[in-house]
């Protein structure tokens, strides 16, 4: 019998991952669907009860004791609802309530998917051993989450640490989010192609206009692109250094897609966080890769799901 | 007999106060000195004994049973020291050290003056009832602290908070601390009166061109004084957002004398919040002025003494 078994859900636009976790952080039984994400709500819902179904016939299903989700946002922890931008089906969806009726009446913990692979990071990756960190993900958007005084904080609706929207330029370019100069706006992958492709860079004969290609180009020294990589870096460096001033942090953790560029990024990336992070308490902050792969999201679903069975009155792990 | 009695030193570039402070945040004695803060650092530290030493005479003392700082920064609450900007002859100098010595080996509890009056607030003012709250001085600074699932969010230096040293202006005016375009560039007092000074708003017959004098000019209509405010107004509204998407606070409190501008400063700042704290979780919001008065860094360095006597594992409040 696994004493620490949980299960846990990673909800995405794309896809609908599913788990049972042990408590070394080791995945031992796996489920999943592709995301009707252009369907109804209630079409989205069924392919989540397929999964849970799959991972309720498990023989170890038994022995899971709390059900961890993290879903891709805005969610409402508090109203156990979620809202993702990418599946219009689902807005304040009660899926807490939803997953607890498909999974047997078993306490469910739902956080944002940057808090779950902030959580994941925290247990398992690069942020281990660190008592105050920044985890996120420059990917196809900027998400985050915050580890303080050595446990997650997802804040009260499970949102906290939502780095790709605060704004580190007031009277910057307009964000879809509907604010101004937001860090996503400038650091994202489709904006480091977009701002690229406005500066007069071309792709190769393949065509490829995405920040991969950039990231290729700028390793091979087209200055464009360097300079896409570069300004994308200063957007990064001055939300991580106003995280850092407002909640003493000492480490950042960077994943996702953009990551992968490597020094590309990182190099420009500790030259400007030196320029905004300047206050003596800021100035020890580190910055470093992630280490946790696609399952991140699994894993700190599961995280979030033990700590809450560790302390029921937790806010989180 | 006093059961919740504790010390409380506040030390800024002015004076240096201390009390002894009840349970329920009376003031219950008093000593205060002007700070030498020009002469070295033996000198200074021969005030704060001065204002010890009254402390211990009083009758009450007896009573107290651990003492609070609240110290202008920065502080380094894990090492015990204190660095402040406006008393040069202080740099790492062990505050904590010498005041337990002072005072006859009470434990002490050192925070920022940004986090002892969030504490103060939190505790007695604006704030209360609030888990999850931002608190603001805007003055000759701009300075704050976090309180975060009901409790004071110091961080490990003491220092969290600092919402006058994040970027809302990536590529903005060189600020003194290092960086560009700092809420506090902006944002305080003596910045407000520069800028309307710059655009050519010119004081009145008494020459006054402080920040009150500009406020007393837009709330006669001068546009150029309006428009300072309203542009002070826009990088405080950028920058709580940020506070507010990254941990999630259901409350700012803006206190200090620029927040005494009223509707001057409190309008523009609302319509400016609308345009930054875009996210479904953050559009609850609500700013509200400050309730302490002058003795707010005494209470809130009390509170902080308060709770670490209550839980002497705890980071905070």
């Amino acid at each position: 019998m696994h004493t620490d078994l949980v299960a846990a859900l990673d909800i995405g636009g794309t896809k609908i991952a599913g788990a049972l976790v042990d408590g070394h952080g080791t995945i031992v039984a796996r489920a999943q669907r592709a995301t009707p994400a252009r369907e109804d709500g209630e079409t989205v819902m069924r392919a989540v009860e397929e999964v849970v179904g799959e991972l309720t016939a498990s023989p170890l299903w038994g022995d899971a004791t709390a059900l961890g989700i993290g879903s891709a946002g805005p969610v409402d922890a508090s109203a156990g609802t979620v809202s993702p931008v990418n599946v219009p089906g689902w807005r304040d969806f009660p899926l807490v309530r939803r997953v607890r009726e498909a999974a047997g009446g078993l306490p469910v913990e739902l956080i944002g998917d940057g808090v779950a692979i902030t959580a994941a990071e925290h247990w398992q990756g690069a942020a281990r051993g660190h008592d105050n960190a920044l985890c996120m993900v420059v990917s196809t958007g900027v998400g985050g989450g915050l580890v303080l005084n050595g446990r997650l904080h997802p804040g009260p609706t499970g949102n906290a640490g939502h780095i790709g929207h605060i704004s580190v330029d007031l009277d910057g370019d307009a964000c879809p989010c509907g604010s101004r100069g937001c860090v996503e706006r400038v650091a994202s992958g489709p904006n480091i192609a977009r701002r690229a492709l406005e500066n007069g860079w071309r792709p190769g004969p393949d065509g490829d206009t995405s920040a991969a290609a950039v990231a290729a180009a700028a390793q091979d020294g087209d200055p464009v692109a360097m300079a896409s990589f570069e300004r994308a870096a200063q957007a990064l460096a001055a939300g991580i250094a106003a995280t850092a001033t407002l909640v003493e942090i000492d480490i950042a953790v960077i994943g996702g897609g953009v990551g992968k560029a490597g020094d590309i990024l990182f190099t420009p990336l500790r030259k400007a966080l030196h320029d905004y992070a300047t206050l003596s308490f800021v100035q020890r902050l580190t910055i470093t890769p992630a280490q946790m792969g696609t399952d991140a999201g699994l894993v700190g679903a599961a995280a979030a799901a033990l700590a809450r069975k560790a302390d029921p009155t937790a806010a989180g792990v």
